[in-house]
């Protein structure tokens, strides 16, 4: 098979052809002001009239003429024939030029004594304070923000002209189908073209979406030319199969000119860049976290550039969890998700493929890897671009270690009160690690239930010196699921998958395998490890495996045979010092909470007869149980 | 007359009593995802079904059994029976848990030949490898982004379930006209509901406007009722004239409780709330910087735990130009501008009262002065919340002095290239004194024209020690301004008005009098100034005063009288070692372009000859002129 990009263009390189191989289209919209927020303003805008029009008066008084206060005192009041009663707001009569307070007068049958002179000018709103007509009020470029259209409103000002882009976007691949069809199997629904058009209709283009075009060339031709011929930028989403791209590049190349095809940025390299009829031409690529980056690092740009609103870029400086690799000559781009323990902004890189979208949702930011570096080691500090409200970013807990299904509803019912949970599964050994550096609020850990103290041994080994409190969630059977029932004298004969092998279905599998004296070689599959029983239960329906270790609770989701072999408890680990924190006293809250309890009684095999209850483990490995008072009374190791 | 407001409730005892008198209204409306951006999720949403729904090749290659390949080696490969060519997307048939890459074999009559074996799920993209069916996708809570709707569409989610808050809103007050209509002298366009609800639409609010309601209370009464019984939330916008409120707050207690009634807020104090029928009723001040503050830490705040979107924070540290006074026990917010000097964020608050809007349009944030402190002091730390895009900030130039009515061309001139300008009058001392601290970009100062030199004593006495670099930017002619036209033999029987010391029509209208050998003590209204040339015009405009020094141009705007007495030089003074800086660079093009002289030659009385020199003035007061290369090539002082 031929190498499908002959040669990458840099990320740098791509974005200059892209900015200066176009003329901006310079084309204008009148908009009511109640739609202007957000977009900028195209022409300058003047005050219609002057705000306030005549003299006011600023305070409830006397409206009088300064000359006539020259030398009034304590000792030589003054009585003023001349005046006009006013009250805040009222017009200042033309042939006075200024007040004085109601307090500062004595009335006297109908004339008005004063102490003291007031000078030219005193309490007076004079007109043209606010605005004179014709100020300018907002000049070209002026971001529009929601009080900018009250004043816009006062000054006589009912519309503005902003800058118009028309972006046509065609989705291509035949196996496609439109958003609200259910796929059949092999089929995508065709989101990418909605997700661009709802990103680029926030700047205030003008989006068309064409009807989902089949992996043929000449309908490719014939839609390209209509969207060319009636929009100012034409973006072609490529289908995620592999030949359509070339297609795609052929027809560019076919109706004008093929300006890059490639570019050294993942996820997002098969971006393609043309010019038909001077106009900009966007091959995006099919995998959503490839489009995504293309809309965000090329599309955003080139609009802001052509006078439509920027998209907001909030930063913060953090410390990555793990290291990133990243090839040298590649831009890279990484989903992140971020969150504040104590001082430090920890950094929690998503790793996975940029078909994964639920990455993207569970981000709230993403690293940009420049080309010259190789990546990030870990605990290095990285800029985060956010992807969410930064406020949330303090309300967020980075929870690493074993996940359970539950955990999903934990993290759903803190969400509500404005917690947000961001759980990576890295075993019980990661959970330890992650507690030991002091680079997450808590970790989950699920620990073997084994009849002898101490019950778990890398507990022992690798307890932080400070100790640990466990919060124990439940305790939940497990044991063996399979998609036909196993013989239980016969367990070898089957094709196994396994866990990691710090996990408690781990360790009570080999508890197992050695009770029943079975050499773990002899196993079939015993070294294909996958991330947690979730995992193990998905590859036994997908018949990439047999059989494997799971719960009671995903085996019965997964329609699985069940055969229990033991127990495990699901604890939630801390740190003593962070159980003054607020964000883990609620966290415990929603643990002990009537309405969790609810919740996981849904869960067949889970015990919650001790949820809730508090252990400190110290470092020698005594225990001792805290009581249920939040925040706990801890002591020191 | 009576003090208005007995008791003042503290901001965070109001705050308290908004926030726990009124039961969350917890309604619920279905949007479709593409409307669903920026609002928060209600009820949590579950895949409709597993993506991938099976097995995909991750690769171009063959499908296998992995069994199959146990043992294949380069000294003993295996010949394939059974396998199935895929390409990448394809479907990874059921009998098969495996792809092999199509570079790894060995294409045969028919057959494939393979030389190390396949691990099962060997480049498979597995069934819900991105999400499995009833996984959640977005907990409750969940502040909905453009990239989101991406993955909602592909997991078959077409709407969304989101909070839904009824806010009703009642303009009241008899001088108040409606948007579009042009106000009459006194009146006032009902502008404060319009802001308002494009604010709250904008966090997902659905508004209600009422129409304007005059200040009579059965009328308030009467729509008072419809609205509460319409809405969760009602605003009822008081007009700015005094009595209003007074019928406002007899109103809502005539229907319900009246909670409290003045808060120590500034500016904002006169709000007030009230429960009826359980909701709440909350009475805006009418002056607009005031209902713009009661609408930020009021309702946004209310509607924010009412589950509706957060409307962002981003802030930034920086240090004030000038220092802030505030009453101890008042919570005070000041809008003000920022821009970064160097490494430094320097913050000019605006000062001005709370009818001023064109103070927020012209600021890109404001600073919260909490009720202990007694104000901040000149270059103190503080904390801005923006109100515009935070990359803005680093695009903001800071140019205080004297500012002239050409400068608005040149604001919006350089606006449309991305750069924002916020200058502030501070006068000629100011400008010195901004440069001497580098608490500017560059400095605005207009130069008396003397025929003898040093044409400018206080500009000797206060340049900096590095010295300053002066770009030309007009000679303009100066005199005096009149609304009759003026006895040149008889200055002394009008009344003046006058502008600050430090202002070149000062100076020369202290040299015009000198000159005549007249008294200033003489001079009614010597004594009266104001800010500048501006405000000269407006103020005889308005008969607060007869004449002033003012220029050609703004006597010819405001239909004065003008007699030409000398000119003056307005200059951009620059430290010099921010010539360098690439916004000063850009202003400096801009001043020198085309564009910009064309702009300025619609002034009368602007000498354009010498536009853009550059001089370096060093502290020996000599004076040396650059070329017209930028960067400028800089001697050191």
């Amino acid at each position: 098979m031929a190498k499908r990009y002959l040669t990458l263009t840099s990320l740098e390189h791509a974005l200059s052809i892209l900015k200066t191989s176009f003329q901006v289209p310079e084309r204008r919209e009148t908009i009511p002001i109640t739609h202007a927020v957000g977009r900028l303003v195209a022409v300058p805008v003047y005050a219609r009239y002057s705000v306030p029009e005549v003299n006011i008066a600023a305070m409830d008084g006397i409206a009088v003429r300064s000359s006539d206060t020259v030398g009034a005192s304590e000792q030589a009041p003054l009585t003023l024939m001349q005046f006009s009663r006013v009250n805040t707001g009222n017009i200042v009569p033309d042939t006075f030029d200024a007040v004085i307070m109601i307090e500062d007068t004595w009335e006297w049958e109908d004339t008005f004594q004063i102490r003291k002179p007031a000078g030219p000018g005193q309490y007076v709103r004079p007109a043209g304070e606010d605005v004179r007509q014709n100020q300018l009020v907002l000049p070209a470029g002026h971001l529009i923000r929601p009080f900018d259209i009250g004043a816009l409103a006062t000054y006589g000002i009912t519309q503005v002209e902003v800058n118009r882009v028309r972006v046509g976007i065609i989705p291509t691949g035949s196996e496609l189908v439109p958003v609200g069809v259910r796929p059949k199997p092999g089929q995508v629904v065709e989101s990418n073209t909605v997700m661009a058009q709802v990103l680029l209709d926030g700047m205030g283009a003008t989006c068309t979406r064409y009807p989902i075009v089949r992996d043929e060339p000449d309908l490719i031709s014939r839609a390209l030319q209509v969207a060319v011929s009636e929009n100012d930028l034409v973006l072609i989403s490529a289908g995620s199969s592999a030949g359509t791209r070339d297609f795609t590049a052929g027809v560019i190349s076919s109706l004008g000119d093929l300006l890059f095809h490639g570019v050294a940025i993942r996820p997002g390299k098969p971006v393609m860049l043309g010019k038909i009829l001077g106009k900009p031409v966007l091959g995006l690529p099919g995998y959503p976290l490839a489009a995504q980056t293309i809309l965000r690092e090329f599309v955003v740009p080139l609009l802001e550039t052509w006078g439509l609103a920027p998209v907001q870029r909030y930063t913060l400086r953090g410390k990555l969890t793990q290291a990133i690799n990243s090839d040298p000559g590649f831009d890279d781009f990484v989903p992140v998700y971020a969150g504040r323990v104590g001082q430090t902004c920890w950094c929690v890189p998503h790793m996975k493929g940029s078909g994964v979208q639920m990455a993207t949702i569970r981000a709230n930011g993403y690293i940009h890897v420049p080309a010259p570096l190789e990546g990030c080691e870990r605990e290095s500090e990285v800029e985060i671009i956010l992807t969410t409200d930064p406020n949330r970013i303090e309300r967020t807990l980075i929870l690493p270690g074993s996940l359970d299904p539950s955990l999903k509803d934990l993290a759903n019912y803190v969400h509500n009160q404005g917690l947000f949970i961001q759980a990576t599964e890295v075993g019980n050994m990661g959970a330890l690690s992650a507690l030991q550096k002091n680079a997450c609020h808590a970790a989950l850990m699920s620990l073997p239930v084994f009849s002898t103290p101490p019950d778990c041994p890398f507990l022992v080994q690798h307890l932080p010196k400070v100790g640990l409190v466990l919060i124990h969630i439940a305790t939940i059977e497990t044991g063996i699921a399979s998609r036909v029932e196993l013989d239980p004298e016969d367990l070898v004969n089957v094709r196994w998958i396994n866990t990691r092998k710090d996990s408690a279905y781990r360790m009570l599998f080999d508890a197992m395998l050695s009770s029943r004296r079975i050499d773990p070689v002899s196993v079939n599959g015993y070294t294909h490890e996958v991330n947690g029983p979730d995992a193990v239960a998905t590859a036994i329906c997908n018949k990439i495996a047999d059989a494997g270790m799971c719960n009671t609770g995903i085996a019965a989701a997964a329609a699985l045979h069940f055969m229990p072999t033991g127990q495990q408890r699901y604890e939630l680990a801390i740190r003593p010092e962070m159980l003054g924190d607020p964000k883990i006293c609620s966290l415990i809250a929603a643990i002990r909470s009537q309405e969790y309890h609810r919740i996981l009684s849904k869960y067949s095999g889970y015990d919650l007869s001790q949820t809730g209850t508090a252990h400190q483990y110290f470092k020698d490995y005594t225990i001792r149980e805290l009581s249920k008072d939040i925040p706990f009374e801890v002591l020191s190791a």
